[in-house]
């Protein structure tokens, strides 16, 4: 980690580069430090990386975080500025300027993300970078460790999956909408069942889809009320390790009842896309390249974007400690790299029609990928 | 919610006040357009709110958000700009500078958390000041409707630590630690049991609190392993609901076994402690002047703060969206206000004995405030 950080210093000519966030929210907080905290820190990478937390949160820091130095802000006296009357961000930027003293920074980098109202007083003391984050870089591509807490998040999605699918597939098509035990089975209840299971492996989740009819046309539309019957059901996971922090991701879209040819000929259409698309996948080809290959596979099958209907999104993105990360598998994705964990997930879209989205998880390998995924792609649930 | 933002601006003299964030990172953004999204999006504050998303979310915004204005970033051509070769966040700026002149915009607010990378672009074409959020500011004063969504969450709460309890409760103190069907009874399985009732709830819960022992002399320490017998247990529970975003906040302390008088002790300065913080919370009164009382009690009592041990953190803060936000009671908390929802959590920490603390949360009133949390305050439990 440090020999990454010090040749992004050395080539910027910088004393170090300095995040201010708590690591709930910012993932590279988490990565450089290994100090999950909701409440804001400071976090200094130079040769090591020193960090500043509350006095409160010192201890804890000390005991939990792989950070070479905990400082906290009391030996900055910050409870004595605010007493004094000094605004809290400019107390705690004079803090930080103390700290940054001690540490004989001059010239200091900063991420597009750090905070404006501490970025206008440090820039007063001291020369300040804004640059692409050399964390974000360099979490962009996983470790075996990383790649194996993804997975670990992946097995967890699946047995949230395979719950969620016996569900609706346990279910009665009856006037239009899907029965369980005489009741309506709704989105709430599927979700519910999955975030269950999810729980008991240790993950959280959330905006979990199960959207059927009109609802999945719209990709993020996250659904409620009774599920329809005969209509494709968009089941998108996303489940984050409570513990480890990264995430993994997987669609599945399934129908009980009858489904038109319509909806079997869309289906069978995402599907080709997507292995279309994950055959792409190689370290040394670009995210576009991917991208391109799967709007030519649907365009070949006679299905365009237009009018805000049909694949309207982009083939994929990164996932780790966050769930949309880069690489971008999009119209601006640039190269792939040996490492990258990625999602292909091709999606039709009619708002007539509803929705129907597959998307698996791969790690970017030389001459290919490995699928992360292991769950089958069936449209249609029969008992 | 126009009205006050409104008032701002005309103090300011601004023509808008922006965010650009997510608004589940950013509670802000999620109270000024109820438009929940992991994604970067902008919010600009006039009369109305107008935001700013990706055409694949503008859908979904259509439906729930209650911006006044919906815009997709296709409209000011981020894709064509991105694809040209612009950086992402000199596109995503330029895209803002379009987008604030169709609004009539030049002198502009942003708030300190206002990410830098943007705001250095934004400078070259408005005068912008870096301000305290008018909408946290709003935020601090609940309405009812905020009041009783935060309660709802608190009976979750509550229902959570009745299992937690439960299940100390039940179990059997033997060879110092505490069994469960013969089993070690875990910081691990109390946390689980907490988050399945949770769940069952509809709430969710990060960083939950079950340490015992001289884990729990540190006050974050979430616990891990076998919990001792005769030994206090801090459980601390602050739990949000997923479908309001509201959080509560709650904690107890329960010893399962012997007691020692020490413990007993400590146990009975807590409980008067917070007694005297929970009797002097009123509008018109300090957050400053109730950390004072509290701080009195336990110095009558003998308890007084050194080298990092005894009473060693703030009596309470703010909870709404947020878990920590304003006001702060504490020797920095300024005036309560009708309105307010605080927490009172005095405790006690002494690395050789562990913890005890105990948590209410109140609305503050005109002459007094009123007590939210249903639940008794018990440290030994008896079968």
């Amino acid at each position: 980690m440090p020999n990454t950080t010090t040749v992004f210093l050395e080539e910027h000519n910088l004393d170090g580069f300095l995040f201010v966030g708590d690591s709930i929210c910012d993932a590279d907080m988490y990565y450089l430090t290994r100090f999950l905290a909701g409440d804001r820190f400071a976090a200094l990478a130079q040769d090591g990386t020193t960090i500043l937390v509350s006095s409160m949160e010192a201890g804890r820091a000390r005991k939990e975080s792989t950070a070479a130095k905990v400082l906290s802000t009391s030996e900055y006296h910050l409870l004595e500025k605010l007493k004094s009357g000094m605004a809290a961000d400019e107390a705690y930027a004079q803090a930080l300027v103390q700290m940054l003293r001690d540490h004989s920074v001059g010239r200091l980098g900063v991420p597009p993300s750090f905070p404006a109202g501490i970025f206008r007083h440090l820039i007063k003391y001291f020369e300040v970078d804004v640059l692409s984050s050399p964390v974000s870089r360099q979490r962009e591509i996983k470790t075996d460790a990383e790649v194996a807490a993804i997975e670990c998040a992946q097995r967890a999605c699946e047995r949230a999956m395979r719950r969620a699918v016996e569900l609706i597939g346990a279910s009665e098509p009856r006037g239009g909408i899907l029965l369980r035990d005489g009741e309506p089975l709704t989105s709430e209840r599927v979700k519910s069942a999955i975030e269950i299971s999810l729980l008991e492996d240790g993950c959280e989740a959330e905006q979990t889809i199960v959207a059927g009819g009109r609802q999945a046309a719209d990709p993020h539309m996250t659904g409620t009320g009774p599920l329809e019957a005969d209509s494709p059901i968009v089941i998108d996971i996303f489940p984050r390790s409570k513990a480890r922090r990264y995430y993994a991701d997987m669609t599945r879209t399934v129908l009980r009842g009858e489904a038109s040819p319509e909806v079997r000929e869309m289906y069978r259409a995402v599907l080709l896309a997507q292995d279309r698309g994950l055959a792409a996948v190689s370290a040394g080809v670009s995210g576009r390249a991917v991208h391109e290959q799967v709007c030519q596979a649907f365009s070949e099958m006679g299905y365009r974007e237009r009018e805000g209907s049909g694949f309207i999104h982009s083939t994929g993105h990164g996932v780790g400690l966050q769930v949309h990360e880069k690489p971008s598998l999009s119209e601006v994705g640039g190269e792939l790299v040996a490492g990258h964990v990625v999602t292909v997930e091709p999606g039709l879209y009619y708002p007539e029609i509803g929705g129907v989205r597959l998307e698996d998880l791969a790690v970017v390998a030389q001459g290919g990928c490995r699928n992360l995924t292991r769950f089958n792609r069936e449209l249609i649930l029969n008992r």
